[in-house]
Parts: C-alpha cells; structure tokens; sequence
C-alpha cells in the first residue's frame, strides 16, 4: 500500500452542520472520515453515537473509518457494520478478547483496527499482527480534540513499521492525534500510512485547502 | 405552574443540519429544547454528547432540558452546566446517592431533575420530592426513538400529581416516549406539565405546526 | 389458572447421571424442570449453563423453567430461548431496564419471570404486574441449595396474590428454597401456584414417591 | 518432565452421562481431566462449576486440572481446592495482583497455572515464570468449544518454551483449542508438555482410541 | 430498649492523637464508639480502615458501632469481626443480597445493621424489619462530615419506629449526620434510640461535656 | 541524582499516635513520609485515606510520598494535591489512559509515579519513561505491610536502571515491601534511589536508630 490517506476528523467538524462539512469533505483531498465515537466511561467524554453517524453516513460518498473509544466494543460490532464502517477500530485497553474481536469485525465485512494509547507499547501486538488491518497509533491522549503531539509518537511508528516489514503483513499505520502540517511528513518518513487531522482541518481558514495541503506534504 | 410546556426532543432532528432544526423549534410553539445523552452503558444505545450539545447550544434560544442516560452522572455535571443546560435530569436506576447529587446540579445553577423507568414506581420517591425541580416519567423504555407508548404511564402520573399535591411543591411533571397527539390531552389531564416529542414531531410534514397542534392539544 | 404446580430443581440431581434423573422427572408427577444458572456474580456460586441445560433439553418432555442468577441476563436471552426455556425467569435486582428485559424475553417467544431476592418487597412490582407472566419468590438467598426456608415468604406470597387479583392479570406466583412437604400447603394456601423443590426430592429415598407427595399435599 | 500429557475436556462431554464420560476417562490413557469453568462475565458462555465438578470428582481417578475463565478468580481458589481441583489455572487477563493469586493457589496445595489469551504475548510472564508450574497457551478463544485452531501457537510454545529453558524452571507447557491428531505431533515439537482435547475426543467414534492415538502421536 | 446512646463519631476526632481521643471517649458518657469507614467507591471519599480500627479497638473500652461505607462489604465482614466490631452497619444501597449479608453478621457474632441513604425510604425494610438489629438512618450524604442536617429525617425516623412497633421487634434506630444539640432532642422524641455526633463534639471546646450535654437533652 | 533516600511507611507506625509517630520520623535521618492509601477494591484491604494524611501532613516536616493502591485514581488527584502530596504514585495496572493520569498529577504540581506489581514487566513503561519522575518497584504484592521480600525485585530494579540510563531521563526507582538491612544494600546496587520500610523500622527496638542504621548501609 503506497497510498497515503488523510482522514479528517468530523469531531472538529461543526456539529450544527454536518451535512455541510460532509459535503465539504466529499468535495476534498480527503481519503476518509475519521469518525470518533466516544462514549464517557472508556474516555472522559461523551462524543456521538450511532444516530449522527447514520447523519454523517447518509451523505458521505468515502469510507468510514470508524475509532471506538468506548468500553467492551463488541456489543456493538454489528451495529456499526450495518451503518456502514468499512474500518471499525477498538482499543486494545478496551478489550480482554482481542483476538475475538477483531476475527467478529472481519465476520462483519469491515476491515478491523486495533488503536494503542500513548503509553501501550506496540509490542503488545506483536502476536496478533497478521489478524490487524490497521494499527491506529494515538499521538494523544484519547478524549478529546486540539491537544498538542506526543512526540514519542515517531519512534512507535518506526517500532510498529518494523514489526509489520518482519511479518510481511499489509497492516497500515494511522496515526491520531495533534496531526498537522509541522509533523506529517515526518510521520509519513517514519512509516504512516494514514493521518487523521480535526481541528488543523476544520479551523482552519480553509478546511479543503488544508487537506491538499496536508495530502501533498505526505505524497 | 399552570403552563404547560412541549419538548421536542433532538434525538429525532436531522444531525445533518442541526442548525437548521434548532432554529426550526427557535421559531416554533416549543418551550425547551429535550436534549438525550446516552452513553450505551446504561443505555443500549449511544447518542451524542457535549460537542453536539454544545453546537445546539449555539443556535438555540429556548432552555435546554438535559436528559442523562449515563451510568454515575455525578461526574459529568459540570460539564453540562458549562454547556449551558437549565434542567440537568438524571436517572433515579442510576445514582447511588441521589440526594447528593440534585444538590450538586442545583449547586451549578440548573433545576435538578430525575428520571424513572418504566418498571420503578414513582413510591420511590417518596423522601426526596422536596428536593426535585422535575420528574421525568418515561413512557417507554430509554435508548431509542420511535417507541410505542406504555399505557401504565397515565397512573404514574396521577400518583406522582397525588404526592406533589400532598407535598406542596412546584415540582413538575414531564412525560418521554412516544407522545403524541393522541395521548397527549389525557397526559395533561393526568397531571402532566411538560411533555417530549420526538419522531411525532421531527418526522411530521410540518414540523412546527405539529408541535402547534400538540401546544393546542394541552393547554 | 387452578392447576398447582411441582418444579423439580435440577440443581440437587445428580451431574453425574442427569439422564438419568431426567428421566426420572419425565416418568413423575411433576409438572416442569426448574433450572437454577447462576454465574458466580450475581450469586456467590458458579452452577451449570448452557451446555449442561442443553444435556437436559435433550431427554426432558417437561416444560424447562429456567432461573438466570446472573449478571445483565439481556445478553443471553437468544441463547436460553435457543436452548427451549419455555419460561425465563431473571432478577429484579439484575435488571436497570426491568421492563425492556421482560420484553424481550416475550419477544423471543417464552413466558418472562421475575425473581424477587428475600429482601426485596413484592411492591416493586406494581407498575410491572400486568407485563410478568410469573413472579418467583425466593425463600431462600439465591446461590445455593438444601437452605431453611424463611418465614416470612408466606406474607410475601399472600401480599403478591393480593396485588395480582386487584390487577386481574394470570400471572403465577412460584416459591424456591427450603419447600418440603411441611410448608407446601401452606405456600399454596396463600396463593403460590408453582413450588421448586430440590434436595427435598433429590435427597429423599423415592424421589418419584416424594414429588407424587408434594402433588397430594397442594392439590 | 518428560511425559507427555493429554488432557481430555469434559467441556465435550455428554452432560446427561457425566459419570460414564468420566469412567471412560478413567479407563483411557489420558492422563488429567481438563475442566473449563466459565462464568458467563469473562467469557461469552456459562459451562459448568462447582456442583458439576463435584459430580465428576466423585468418579474421576486421575488429576484434575481446572482452567478458570472467571473474573476475580480468588473468590473461588479455597472452593476449588476442597473440590480436589490437583491444577488450578487462572487467566492473565483476569488478575490484577497475579502474583498474589498465585501464592494463594499454592497455599491451598494446588499447583498454580497461568492461562493466556491468543493475542496475549509469553513475555508478560517474564517476571513470573518461577512461579509458575503450568502455563496454558489458548490456541482459540476461550468460551467455547470446536473451534479452529489457531496457527500463531506453535510460535508462542516455542517462545515460552525458551524462556522456561533459560530461567530453568519446571513450568509446564499446555496447549488449548482445536487440538487434533494433525497438530498434536507438532504442539509436542515445540515443546508442549500437556495438550487438552475437547470435541476432537468426544466427537469421535471411539473416544478411548482417539485418547491412544493422541498420546501415541505425542510420545 | 430504653437507654438513649450517644455515639461520637471518630470520624471527627484528632487522627494525629487517636488514643488520646479514644481515652476522652472512654471518660466521657458516650455509649459506643461509630467507626465510619469509606472506601472512596461508594462515596467519594477515603476516610480509614483496618490498621486504624485497630488502633482504636486497642484502646477502646466501648462497643465499636462500625458503619461501612463501601461496596460488596461482604468480603470484610469476618475481617471486622476479627476487629472487634460489636455492631455492623452495612448500607442498603450496597447490598444486592441483602438478607443475606445480614445473616453472615450475625453468624460473625456481630449485631447486624442496615444504613439507608437520604433518599431510600424506610419501606424498602419491610420484608427484612425481623431481621434487623440497628437501622442507620443517614440525615446528610455519607461521605464527609460537618454536612447540614436533613429535615426530612424526622419523618422516616416516625414512619420506621411505626414499622419497628407493628412488627414488635427489637431494632435499635440510629441517626448519623448533622447531629447536635437542636435536633438530637426531636429526634429523640420521634424515636431514635441511638445519635451519632461528629463535629459537634470533637469541634466543641469540651467534647467531654459536650457529650455529657447531648446525653442530658436525650434521656 | 545519587543522595538515596529512606521514606519510612506509615502503615506501620502506631495509628493511636501518629503526631509522635511522625515527629519521630521527623527528627529521624528518614527523606520522605510513605504513605500508602488503599481502597479495599484494587487491593484486599482498606488502609487510611485523606483526613489520616491530613493529620500527618500538619505535623510532617519532610515530603510526602503518597502510593495509591486505588481504583480509577484521576478521581482524587486534585484531593491529594491539596493535602500536600509532593510525589503521587499510580499503579500501572490500575489506569487505562496512564499518560493522561501522569499529565494530571503534574498539572497539579506534583511528582509522577507509577507502581508496578510483582508480576509486571518494566519493559510495559517503555514508551512513558519520560514521563516518569519515579518508579515504584513492589517487592511485595500491595495491600499489607509485613510481608517477605520478593527476589526478582533486583533484576527488575537493574533492568529499569538500565532503560533509565538508555533514555537519559532522571526518573527515580523506589522499592517497596519487605525491605530491610540485608537487601537494602543490594537494591542500592542495584540502582534503587529510594526503599520504603515499613515494619522493619516501627517494628524495631529503635525506629529512629533503624533509620539510621538504613541510611548508612545505602550511602
């Protein structure tokens, strides 16, 4: 996979409009919509759920990237399959039956993604990695949007691309988190193959010039 | 209080263009704005949460009447008088010390409501409706729209009309799940105060003069 | 419903044998299987499940009463349906969504149970009664067999025949723990329609013999 | 320890003729009982526990060796002891103070396992594994039965049985899930000490035969 | 029960200096020692626990009246009685097998009593008045001391000692939280057997006579 | 950093007289005061919370080191803060958005820690050990004092000196249970900078002696 993907974030998206700013998306560079799902217990924020999802769904025209920041996922694995993700990701903190979970995703018709906090080691996959479509590396602490990039993030990127190379699996990176202009292309050299960015998208003055921007530094 | 009062809930607003449907109950015969948070922990289903709220809150001139579908509230309250809640209502099954925590919504400024299931009698209630701004009967079971009315609810009403009479407080009473304008004369007379509509209201033709005819229905 | 009822707990047959004792109910006068599950966290006692209910299943030609002493039952409901409980019977003390659970039970076509823990007054019921196809009272804590028989099981039942005759709903009463032919008329006399009996059956001399008894003595 | 082990799961047994299963059991070449206690809240199934176990016990003659798949498994460690549980095995994911489980085990006069997940890395035992006297390597998910072995665990046994050799303990390696004559000879190669077989077992025509292949494939 | 009780609640006292106010308690005629004991889950707050009660109970020559504030407090009720707790308080609110938890008190040797939050009427006791040796009605929210006494005690202090006299048992009424010398008079009257004191007594200039004070306004 | 420090554990003082006890360790050669709250959930015992620590903060002229053996400990950051907290030590095993919780306690001015249990890798704080100001190796399992050293301690503590040393950051190690004068030494060699000792010091004939005496043997 060569192709690298922006994903904007539609939690910086303006709620009040979302047709709008889906179109917006649709209209742009962008790859995907990065849709973040929170649920208050697993982060301390209630985000969005199904219902302005399906909003969302009904007028976007790219993929779903859908990251579940909630507690015991597989609850709703088939919800959001019949919502349309194409990738549903769970955090490995979030799931004693990582295996499980991630072979029920598959089950569902969606590409399955595994998101790491920042303090989780990318070692902890190391014997599931074959199973993973994609590895979702937070460069943030889950939550919340506009906080500032760890920078830690880079040597997990490299940790974690090395990890796949050894395998020889087709698992993509995609990194969340504080993502911008400064450090896309250095996250792109390190080994991401996808970058979710919300609020360096959407405030800025131009949200859709801001995503070629940010597709060309990584091209 | 002799008014009563509609509550068009925003679970069955278009999440496309909140705006527009915010300004749609702005410009209606609404008196709040019923707002549903679900975490899909104490509920089977997640809605949306303080950024979706917090873009209604921009467009909406009319008080938010904030239903808690979350496991431990308490430590959310904060953040929904930030947002500019006027009723924060929190469930009766889910709040160890119940007591403590009306006092600590009315300690930030909003009227404290509680919720009850359909299976919890409003007895329950007994010790504390001295304490209580609002009852929030639920006329169907919490987690989605769309339910068919639970026909008991009208004794609930006139029980819980009955103790608020003997108490002598201003407490009210608001009715939620599958209100409509079939049953929303006999809710009234029951004892009911303020009552929330959802799809009856979002999935009419016209939206606004549903939400008239239901105003003309209780007054 | 004048027929009274006998409901052999399969928690004092013989694992070792359940075909066997199976059989052996098949073959007596009793009326249904009673299936105690309990889970380890809502009882302090880990009993049997599925695999072993489906052993039962397979040689039973009695209706299979099946008594969840478990955690959030709504996860297995499919699953119990599935194995052919003609009647699911959960906790009020289990259950946030009392009223959904009970649907959903009805909706996966069986009779919906409710169990009340022995400190647990039957007044919680009052706004339910008409959805409970029977109410089983526990005279003992639930969690193990061979315990005494609380006393005060008696005013519970004639509280709850009461409740159901002012409701005229056909919900059955059913008592469990320490029944024997001592308080089986008794119980009947105030208004159970089903009794469990367990070591009473399984640890007398002729269980066949002792279940034809405790017919005789509540007919 | 150079004897290789084949541990039959009465998991697969016929619950309706345990004493008959257990006899066959008795007089077969297998050398342990594997019992798999689940409680419905670690994973997605209730099997059977302690009266179910007790039934067995009564008629079995050689070891028996109980894998826990409960949460907080030191509720229940004097239980399983005075059950004549010989191997008491509980699972990584579901320990916070291993360490001290572990002693609790052996206090009791059990020896101590430790069970892990598929996706659950050997290395997180690096800081135990002297403590350790049986570790039980998942080659499918835990809940059930008949599942597909899973490809990964060769590795796994290869890398724990390293870290065994290089510490020097006696810590015993046992394989379980989808265990079968066409994996066993391998599983032993790569330095499995005890393999537990299920369906593969009881499914077949001739349970004691398949029991002697097995051990003849591994010896 | 004639004899009033007075229960200085240690809560109040000098951490730093505990035999010292232990030894005042001992002098004074104060009747029992109250042992508020908060686990930081069910209430937010860490007061102590074990090591500290035994530093008391060294020096203690009164019962020690112990109330947990903490949740499943079956797993310490033999660890209290090894502490030497004459009474155990356990809250309603904690308790999902309630008669249950009471019977293990009492099988402990201990007096077994139940604590009902402000808003937890004093019906939910009906089924289990028999059972009861001491109810612990809370008149502020467990948690803190030095909180505002709640008016509305009064009443459910009535509407108890109605049940107590109907039922003819020998339950002891206790009142914790706000406690002084205003109220403990009409709490008296309404029924209370037994008050604990805090603040007002450790914050007294005289805590001796204080409690001398409280003594002669109840008796 | 090379001055080793001896922070004495208040479990072990005498709770009836901690003013003396912590004057003691005042005029003692000790660094810091170990203060070790536990919650009776993440660990089996409930030892003192916060209106103990503040009876020994008023009379502590030295740091206070506070250990939480807590659940979910973002809950009372901002509580320990204010009681005067310089370190604030998490566990590992207890924080699922471990980065954020360390973020916390600084953002509340005071030192990070994070404890690992016995059965912990170090290798799990990889990615964080920039983040960390100290380490806390338990070499015992947390929730008692008097427990008997652990001695893989000396190889975590030489391991976590090493990646210490490989990422050049000046992250304290502090070792925990059963330290004494025969390992105190050894664990300094091993790259320690810090022990608790508990009932070694109050225990002893001479706490402040003892001390001394530790002191001496790590400088």
């Amino acid at each position: 996979m060569n192709k690298k993907i922006i994903a904007p974030s539609m939690l910086a998206a303006d709620f009040a409009n979302l047709q709008r700013d889906t179109e917006l998306v649709n209209a742009s560079d962008a790859d995907w919509f990065h849709i973040d799902i929170m649920d208050g217990v697993f982060v301390p924020n209630i985000s969005y759920g199904m219902p302005v999802l399906k909003a969302i769904q009904k007028h976007a025209t790219k993929p779903l990237d859908v990251h579940l920041m909630i507690v015991d996922p597989d609850r709703y694995i088939k919800n959001f399959a019949d919502l349309g993700a194409e990738i549903l990701t769970v955090h490995y903190e979030a799931c004693t039956h990582l295996h499980r979970t991630l072979q029920a995703i598959k089950d569902h018709g969606m590409k399955a993604g595994v998101a790491l906090n920042p303090h989780t080691p990318v070692s902890v996959l190391e014997d599931l990695i074959h199973d993973i479509d994609l590895v979702l590396i937070m460069s943030v602490n889950p939550g919340f949007g506009g906080q500032k990039f760890i920078k830690n993030t880079y040597k997990k990127v490299e940790q974690l691309k090395a990890m796949i190379l050894e395998h020889g699996t087709n698992t993509l990176i995609e990194v969340d988190g504080g993502v911008n202009a400064d450090n896309a292309g250095a996250l792109t050299k390190a080994g991401a193959d996808a970058l979710v960015a919300g609020s360096f998208v959407f405030s800025s003055e131009d949200p859709k010039a801001t995503i070629s921007n940010l597709k060309a530094v990584i091209s």
